[in-house]
């Protein structure tokens, strides 16, 4: 049999079969509760709306440009859409050629990867930090400094002191890449004064910010705080990536990215060789689904429940979890981050949660670039029933509660 | 203002803007006849039946399938159709761990550069070859090595010198990325012969095989001729790209790949952290509309309209060109190639063509990874009109009988 892998490049062998990934195919198996992966709640699909899009999308008149090939940067009339839906993040400085159509954000951070990250190339990173972006930076030969986080997210002093230190060395980060509002996986929200305070050190230190906002809509309590690309008055520092993946639906795969257009330019070739533009079927479809103001109706009732799934895992993680585990309350978002006593490996106990307790959550280290975070775990509250939610904190607190008992 | 340059990769500065794309964008002017681009004919885009489907996908029940998260190697029913349709290849001796979906089978040709491609790495093309696949291969920093084509397909005496060159240097590729079958630009379709002549070099030379196909049943006449994967029994050598653009639509975006696991395996781990999946919805949709037997009707109907309008794009040549350009005469695709005399160079004609006489083609050279190939051109008959055929080449004809007198 002729070994294919003699054929692979360096940069292919530096993606590795996430063990997460493979754990949590045990947690997907009928009978589990999962509070694993970060999927919205398909009961909250608009089915009946975004079909009325569709069938619009494709009359005999539209059908004929939404079946075709399209712009690279995306179909115009929803390119526009984007830039009316900047506003409200309070982006009000950019034109058409500051935004391109991304599928979903997952996109736009390979795009990142690609355009700046070559070997070697060091970039920071909060700890813990969304799995997938750590994926993509692997790939293309990162090297991580990390931050870590509390409740006001991204602790300013440790990046300040890994710019100083890096800066002593005479190298410069590419990027800070942070998920500002509702932290994936920590669910924590940045303070504003914190945001400011890393515009200002990417000034002075001359560094990007790509700034990842997926949640920022789901907001259950507290005040908004503006998005950091809305700070970024001179258009210059900050990368934004969004995504209709929790806000509409997952499976419409549509994302965009605002940036300085010299960047914007780059993504563009990047994506003409990656896969020449994302379908306007669906593009055309999402931006009916705007302009007959469909999203933010949407976006309330999402709101809504996930608020109250989000309360009652609290509320059950009171009653059920023992005092050792220590829960953020988050502000928004779809997870809640749980920090076990030292001696507990979630990744070991996971094997019991799914085979013993028939419950699956995501083991923290995941989510840690150094593999560290060990008696950490995630929570996902969004795509559990209530019922669900309830009956798999207490099964989950009856294995963690017997955990501390062995070594109590 | 700051200097975004500095951030990007290396990778990233090989993505060079084509001139080309810069030209066509002149032809895409209102009253411009455009014989350039590779679009197929939007009267012929099954929107209907199309329709019909995308309903069945967003039902109640199917709609929360079609609208959450799905696998990254795509939709299980829709993975499994493909399978059957590659029986239609001849394919058989393949199962589902064989198969990915991607965006289109640009999505294809990405995840290859990206899987197989280090800096310097060696690949052979056929010259001249697809646009699009020569920007993929130079981004992640491929060194050509190019193979004439004649009429049946890429020369092979040429590529066994190549071939042996390399050894003696020490060296060996990675890959021969071939469109054997209506070549794009060239519209030829390789021999029997030839296709198992590449099989057996890239045996005795130890190199992958990059079949790409998107063109296959568009044939209007002549004998089929078996496509390399089928004659890979071993399933060792040939990765085998496939797309619904040119034969359903191409704003549905899918393709797929046909290859041996590991390779399968391995480009998985890339689309995880390229996009996470392709749109379920589509996939679902596509899925219907192959349950229920809408694509071979509808490849006939295409087949039927493409090959008169192949041939009114030939008699008008013969009518309207001077005898000094050499055509090809197709028995598929979507394409025909011109070589004007040596002294023409068609980029340069190009301004001429369409400031002048409203029309536009792509100049061959486009398609030669070395630049050359400056008196060759490009002509597509699929999108444009019987009338706009006619009347777009009798209006080239006049320029190139104008540019012939000039040196004659």
């Amino acid at each position: 049999m002729l070994d294919h892998g003699v054929f692979f490049s360096e940069r292919s062998g530096r993606v590795k079969s996430s063990i997460i990934r493979e754990l949590l195919k045990l947690g997907n198996q009928p009978g589990i509760i999962s509070l694993a992966g970060g999927l919205p709640d398909p009961d909250l699909f608009p089915i009946k709306e975004f079909k009325e899009c569709m069938d619009e999308a494709l009359t005999p008149v539209n059908g004929k440009i939404a079946l075709q090939y399209g712009e690279t940067a995306g179909y115009m009339p929803f390119r526009e859409s984007m830039l009316e839906l900047s506003k409200k993040d309070g982006i009000d400085n950019i034109d058409l050629d500051n935004l391109i159509i991304t599928t979903a954000s997952q996109q736009g951070i390979s795009f990142i990867s690609q355009v700046f990250i070559g070997k070697g190339d060091i970039i920071i990173t909060e700890k813990p930090t969304y799995l997938s972006a750590i994926q993509s930076f692997t790939t293309f030969g990162a090297v991580f400094k990390c931050v870590n986080i509390d409740e006001h997210g991204a602790k300013i002093d440790e990046l300040e002191s890994i710019l100083a230190k890096l800066k002593s060395e005479g190298k410069t980060p590419k990027f800070f890449y942070t998920i500002p509002t509702f932290q994936n996986p920590g669910g924590v929200c940045m303070s504003l004064e914190r945001r400011k305070r890393v515009l200002e050190l990417a000034k002075e230190y001359n560094f990007l910010i790509v700034e990842d906002n997926p949640y920022g809509d789901l907001r259950y309590s507290g005040e908004a705080v503006p998005c950091l690309k809305s700070l970024d008055r001179e258009n210059e520092r900050v990368i934004y990536l969004r995504t209709f993946s929790k806000i509409l639906a997952p499976g419409n795969r549509l994302g965009w990215i605002v940036a300085p257009k010299p960047i914007i330019a780059r993504i563009n070739l990047m994506k003409q060789s990656s896969d020449l533009c994302s379908p306007v079927i669906i593009q055309m479809a999402t931006d009916f689904y705007l302009k007959k103001d469909y999203l933010w109706p949407h976006i309330e009732e999402i709101r809504e429940v996930y608020s109250v799934k989000c309360k009652t895992m609290i509320d059950a993680i009171n009653k059920h979890f023992p005092k050792e585990v220590k829960t953020n309350v988050p502000e928004g978002g779809m997870f809640l981050w749980c920090v076990l006593p030292e001696y507990i490996d979630t990744q070991i106990m996971f094997k019991i949660a799914v085979e013993e307790q028939q419950v699956a959550y995501i083991p923290g280290s995941a989510f840690y670039p150094d593999g560290s975070g060990n008696n950490t775990l995630r929570l996902n509250f969004t795509k559990p029933t209530l019922e669900q939610i309830e009956e798999g904190i207490r099964r989950l607190g009856t294995l963690i509660s017997e955990e501390v008992k062995k070594h109590g």
